[in-house]
């Protein structure tokens, strides 16, 4: 059961049915790529298959076979192999049905299909009733009622990405160097103080201790690396070079 | 402080870098429109504005006013007014900033920023380092590595929707019915099994335990309401009918 389970982020089916334009199959296909769904089910697309404009959309997907689509002539074909179904809807149906949003439905899809897919429906009119109806539940996003229509691709795209949002930040974000140990930070603070000192920063003296808590507080909040203060101790150096020379002259 | 949070829902501005195709920005405001952002800025548009291409992609939203539409010439500019931002990208920069998938880096734009931001670089080259610099932090989504740049709309698009997400299933799904209490289940099983008894399906009969169990399993799963227990035992009755009128031929 574990690997059928692993299997799982890469099998949702996201089917189609009437899609129109082109474009919209496109860009549904290029970011299903993006976040890793690979089978794609078009229902009596209106203008016909293959599709140029779709191709062009898909920015690859499509023609490099990144996603593998399918065309059916109905919806029972399209869905036949598949165990588990949502629609996605923007108003309700008077159906009773369970409702989600798209981390529970996504939740659902993980947990009640092995084999999963998602219906959308068609630009202008959404899915008909009698697709609604042999799905298990119903997809729907937060919009905004007062503009509340979605781009076909788009309402593909916020499915796909909520499928993988489960994996959080990708590998390769992952070599951030960690903030500097205090020791590092302590020492940058001396050596800041102390050129302050120098050039008479701290008057009144009685403040002197204020001002230096409000300074490495400020300083501490950026959570600096050991690099970033090594950087900040040379720019220091540099500003105090021709300072240091002045200070010279001033005090033999 | 309460109200200012309220407010965060529509607050959060989104910053299109040097975009370049009108349909991208077209597509960005109707989805932001669509989950209830309306603060779009545009820094240096490469087809200047207003742009044709925009206001049709975005299906009103920018004509309408949906989204307010402002264009900067730096992007300084487009953000001086912001105390908060994230800047989007697909590929690490060697930054040392804090690295947030959607969800953590909603929860931060909201809790760090009374007025926050999200950059968005152009269609081929993303966001310059120049631009990322300036934000508190990154977000990125979990794409595909070897099929990872996302259309800039959709991109905008899985953001917008992130960001509305707390607010789950909308109103208008609220009206569905609860499922029916036991008693209206029970006296449906009681009047199915009574047709099922007279019509001699129960053989043999010492197995009209477990497939009464069987049964009344199934249609307990379905959870139905008041309703659809009506509904059945309509079906029941239109079923039975030619059936108890041959039974009683058939026993007289």
């Amino acid at each position: 059961m574990a690997d059928r389970k692993e299997g799982f982020m890469d099998q949702a089916a996201i089917i189609l049915v009437d899609p129109q334009l082109g474009e919209n199959i496109g860009a549904a296909a290029r970011v299903m790529g993006n976040f890793g769904l690979s089978d794609l089910r078009l229902v009596a697309p209106r203008d016909g298959w293959p599709n140029p404009a779709a191709d062009t959309m898909s920015a690859g997907a499509i023609p490099e076979g990144v996603v593998r689509v399918t065309v059916f002539d109905t919806l029972e074909a399209a869905i036949a192999d598949l165990d588990y179904l949502l629609a996605t809807t923007a108003r309700p149906r008077g159906m009773e049905k369970p409702v989600f949003d798209a981390s529970e439905g996504i939740a659902a899809l993980k947990r009640e299909g092995s084999k999963p897919g998602v219906l959308f429906g068609a630009e202008r009119f959404g899915l008909p009733n009698e697709a609604v109806v042999l799905a298990d539940a119903i997809l729907t996003y937060p919009v905004n009622p007062g503009f509340a229509s979605l781009n076909l691709g788009m309402a593909v795209g916020v499915f796909a990405h909520a499928w993988a949002a489960d994996k959080g930040v990708p590998e390769a974000f992952s070599g951030v160097d960690e903030p500097a140990p205090r020791e590092d930070l302590v020492g940058m603070f001396e050596h800041l103080e102390d050129e302050l000192e120098r050039a008479g920063y701290f008057f009144p003296p009685e403040k002197k201790g204020v001002m230096t808590q409000n300074i490495r507080n400020a300083f501490t909040r950026g959570r600096w690396t050991s690099q970033e203060v090594r950087t900040f101790r040379g720019v220091l150096k540099a500003l105090t070079l021709g300072r240091g020379k002045a200070r010279i002259r001033r005090e033999p």
